[in-house]
């Protein structure tokens, strides 16, 4: 039996996730300190004289374009909502009756399929339950995205207006912004799933076999949402921002984020919408895949049949503890150091995730000791594995260190403090062509050391602890969640932040302590993606084993035509996925073009800055783009496994899905990081001219 | 046993290659009725008054330009072959030692393997024979690659005087050309392979397992050059053409080709060297691999173990069969019918990949009749599997039809008479940014269907006939190699013949015929890529199942670790080799545009046309950065296999090569399609504007 007692484990699960949640408020509290409005600075007397004269007119400008930001952020929003609401609530509908039908909506108890002496609930419950849970995992991916935007939006304009005190406040607010949605989302995510399952039980009892299989709807809920939420957002973004700067930058010379320029405001919202929203989902998704992957596993295995219910808990005390250990590891970055300089930005956001990893490592280990049995089984297509509590201890660990290589690794090749940037923008000096052929190649080689991370990480795991492993190998990369996304959400408030410092006519200084902000930020976005990624391939695989037990799939032999074929065609879904994202970003950014060189041309006026552009209409083009154009891709995603399943078999269908998986994680860090690369050496090149 | 007889295979085979080899000299004898010279034009009377009056004086610089052009390609492969002769033969070597030391250099027979009842000879001889069948392929490799530049050199000069008298003259100069590189490579593949097999057998004797298994060594030496052929190639010509186009076209506004540009000789050497050498060598290393591996699998099949040499040769009769077929396709491009207008070309390219495939069907069945029993068994990973001869009829004619499928697609997403290229164009509008994403894109789309038409391909091939169906099924869409190559070789012919009339001061009316043939080029050579890609897939998988049985596998299964890790890191290999040529290209067309520039700012009169360029600076720049270049990643594809097996096992090495495979096929056809088409485009537009 573990050391820790089940009471002990009920108190301290949702101790942490109220912690959680009470020092991201804190967070906001000290965040909404800097005031933004007409009156700023004459209550505050002692900020006075940190502010620069010349800015003095600006603050109205701030607050209105902040408002506007927000304003369209969260209309686009809840529009998104409104037609994924619809097409969630359709999709619960479907699951419900298709999980129902199975046994022909039996009301009656039935053996238990891992553990056949005990009686388990009736089909119809755990239909009942799954779209409930479903619809729970929904909810909370949409709130964790909604509550990020919100304090993204509410925390740019502060960040310009503490940007004229010195880079260091201007860090700090930012990143204090970026902690409020990272232990928002943590915490959320936790506290849900706990109270789900602690209510859940009521009905189910003993059988926690039924019980967390319906748990499993939660992680399928935040996925499918993140799908939605991260296509839509992206599309969103790339189409407002390649509109933008094309006209904008490139044709009429003016700055980026110029108010003159009528796509400005969309592309801002745009980072709040894709770069945040998108990516809070994303990782969420990922986190409750992984939590529910893991419990289920546990469920059919000896503790979770004995009822140990502190080792059962495993995964969600894991979480608890990433939780307070990126608690003390902010401290690090907002009070134990100040940066003075903006060459201590990114080394400042990278021990972050250094302290974060040590630290976990250490909170690893006390869990793995205080919550396991020293020697237990496992679940193992089918057989049992004898596991050590030590085991587990490495399997999280390893998911853990990996995910700092690829954070690492991510920084490397995408920041302009490296030669890899350096290079790109180097070739930029013969033109366009060779910057392209320099990105590409760099994200192809930046794939290298993240697979070899990830491979050994499913090596380790999967050879210690099967299935399982994997599980926990992914929630550990993803149990420090928090500073993860701390530092990644802070990337685009920065970002905005300097459109605002640019739109409110702030000075060359400004805009200089901003883009520094920001090119660290492109950087630590590239990472949050990778961790994303990363994450995404240990919980894919994970996700795979149980469908593959869950299928009664003995092996999948690569030698079988059926899975051979299945192998391929999923190696291929990758590129026509991109494909329609890809071809949607164009032709909507084609429109944006348009529609911003129109206005150029026939407002007179807006090129001298004495009137206003049109803002709404780019929005709307950017708007209508990603919400007709999320609709394909996120429908070949869901419909590949049903259409390959029923046509072809589950053979087949574990072949496509094993295909998909390896092929998509190169195509997913080699776009990724070659666009963190482009964005970045455009920066350097800003900067050195 | 089959209805035709041994004696009558032992003549059919060589007959069929001597045809293709005649047939190639007639058509270069054709060919070389074209007059490049001084005195050109004043012997035949009647065609002097074809020629057009301003060009009369061009004659002579069409020879020196051509003579420029053909040496230089001669001196390139002369110098790359030098270094690929000490490698390849260190590598033989080293290949004699690993074999023979397998069973301690013994001397003595031994059982056979897969026939213990036979005695087989002894692993001395094996390694001694593997090794010159490995050198033996190597050669063909360079004789095909070597003969193709050539004629192809040979050729483009005449085609631009040709060019003169109208488009239909000048395309079949180029074609026929194409046509005597198609014929030799395939008659040679096929008598050398024949060849070596009859005079191996001298000292086999009954021993097929050992002569058979020995002969695999011809397919290694032919893919092994084409890897250094294609990449050394490759680098060449893209260094080479960016360089040239980047400060020509972009920086200084004279056309693609001017005698001006330093780069000028370099890009049409580059064509030679890569696109056709390359692409030979590369075609040529398909061919043999296929054929070997189907040999290979007969050999230790029923018929092999009973010695029907007709059965046994079937890949052989295919191959002849298929160079009858293209024979007579050629001749419906050549004689029965004349283009008269330039939108005729890609239609009529376009008939000789349906006409070839069509009258190829009807041969596989001819062939898969007379010369198979109606019922035999097959090898199949240990067990053996019935097989009836029309099941092989139905292997080889899907992976005719494949090919086809592959065929057409390539053209419909890389020929600007399509939708795909035109929107490619129409993005330019708003600048290079839309323009690369709508190229990645539709690459990335025009990856859907021909990995269908290949997963097609497989499930139905490796059903009928296991790994023999796989290896017949690349056969099959080899099959029409000589019409594949002839249509391939065109390309870059018209290519060179463009620049030629470009250098020779030619008149605008001829340089829009030879763009014209050279748009339809481009298309074409996005064919033959795209033939070469699925080929390649088809004949990896073959011999990753030969591998497999070999190595003894019973199963790869995907569950386990080891395979799963081989299979993600597997299919991060082709980006690391991307990763690897692309930056290449890259840092040598840097060097390239700087070397242009140079010479432009310092060389006086070089822009007034006064003065000639130093050329020979150019070419030794991709000379240079091609041969030190060819190593790395040529070393990433020999080395991957031994490191993967010796450290992981043969597991971990059976998922790196299926990962590696899968992953693979969607970079290549995505970078071959984006090429294509961003080719294509930039001459829609130039022939529109």
């Amino acid at each position: 039996m573990a050391l820790m007692s089940g009471a002990l484990t009920q108190i301290l699960i949702p101790a942490s996730a109220l912690i959680g949640i009470g020092f991201a408020l804190l967070q906001w509290l000290l965040v909404s300190k800097v005031k933004v409005s007409a009156d700023y600075g004459k209550k505050d007397g002692y900020k006075d004289k940190l502010i620069e004269d010349e800015e003095e007119g600006a603050e109205n400008a701030d607050a209105v374009i902040q408002n506007a930001i927000s304003v369209g952020a969260t209309s686009f929003l809840f529009t998104q909502y409104k037609y994924l609401g619809i097409f969630m609530g359709a999709f619960a509908i479907i699951m419900f009756l298709f999980l129902g039908s199975v046994k022909g909506f039996s009301t009656q108890s039935e053996p238990c399929t891992y553990n056949p002496g005990n009686l388990c609930k009736p089909a119809l419950a755990n239909a009942m339950f799954s779209t409930i849970a479903f619809l729970l995992g929904a909810l909370t991916s949409v709130l964790s995205g909604f509550l990020g935007m919100k304090i993204a939006t509410y925390a740019n304009a502060r960040t310009t207006l503490e940007a004229r005190k010195g880079v260091g406040k201007a860090f700090i607010t930012a990143f204090r912004s970026g902690a409020v949605m990272g232990f928002l989302l943590a915490a959320n995510g936790l506290l849900v799933l706990y109270v789900s399952i602690n209510l859940f039980k009521l009905y189910y009892g003993d059988d926690w076999e039924g019980l967390y299989e319906s748990i499993t709807g939660y992680g399928l809920g935040g996925s499918s949402m993140a799908l939605f939420g991260r296509v839509g957002g992206g599309i969103y973004t790339k189409a407002a921002d390649v509109g933008a700067d094309l006209v904008g930058k490139v044709e009429k010379n003016i700055p980026e984020d110029d108010p003159r320029n009528p796509a400005v405001i969309a592309d801002n919202v745009g980072d709040n919408v894709g770069d945040i929203a998108g990516m809070g989902s994303d990782l969420f998704g990922s986190y409750a895949e992984s939590s529910c992957a893991a419990l289920f596993v546990a469920s059919i295995s000896s503790f979770g049949i004995t009822h140990d219910y502190s080792a059962m808990s495993y995964p969600l005390i894991i979480s608890a503890m990433g939780i307070v250990i990126c608690l003390i590891t902010t401290l690090f970055a907002t009070d134990l150091a100040e940066i003075r300089h903006v060459n201590e930005i990114e080394p400042s956001l990278k021990r972050q995730l250094l302290i974060s990893t040590v630290l976990m490592t250490a909170g690893i280990a006390v869990v793995s000791f205080v919550t396991l049995p020293s020697e237990f089984t496992l679940f193992n297509f089918g057989t049992e594995k004898a596991v050590k509590n030590w085991h587990l201890f490495f399997c999280v660990s390893i998911g853990l260190w990996a995910g700092l290589v690829i954070g690492y690794i991510t920084e490397y090749y995408t920041s302009n403090a490296y030669s890899p940037v350096q290079d790109v923008a180097d070739s930029c000096r013969t033109g366009a062509a060779t910057n392209v052929i320099f990105g590409l190649a760099l994200g192809y080689k930046s794939v290298i050391i993240p697979i070899f991370a990830i491979a050994i990480a499913i090596y380790i795991s999967f050879s210690l602890a099967a299935m399982y492993g994997i599980a926990v190998a992914a929630l550990g990369m993803l149990s420090t969640i928090a500073t993860g996304l701390a530092i990644d959400a802070y990337g685009p408030i920065s970002d905005n932040a300097g459109g605002i410092a640019e739109m409110a006519g702030m000075s060359h200084k400004i805009r200089e302590r901003t883009d520094a902000l920001d090119a660290a930020g492109n950087t630590t976005a590239a990472i949050g993606k990778g961790f994303a990624i990363g994450s995404a391939a240990l919980v894919s695989l994970a996700l795979f084993g149980a469908f593959v037990s869950r299928a009664g799939i003995k092996t999948v032999d690569v030698l079988t035509p059926k899975v051979f074929i299945g192998l391929i065609v999923g190696a291929m879904l990758p590129y026509w996925f991109s494909a329609m994202t890809m071809k949607s970003v164009g032709s909507a950014a084609l429109k944006m073009v348009e529609e911003v060189r129109r206005q150029f041309n026939t407002i007179p006026g807006l090129m001298e800055g004495r009137v206003k552009p049109d803002y709404a209409n780019c929005v709307k083009i950017s708007t209508d783009a990603s919400l007709r154009e999320m609709i394909p891709p996120g429908a070949l995603v869901m419909l590949t496994p049903l259409i390959a399943g029923t046509l072809f078999g589950v053979e087949t269908l574990a072949g496509v899905l094993a295909g998909s998986l390896v092929s998509g994680v190169q195509v997913a860090i080699s776009a990724s990081n070659t666009g963190g690369a482009w964005d970045n050496a455009k920066k350097y090149i800003e900067a050195s001219s």
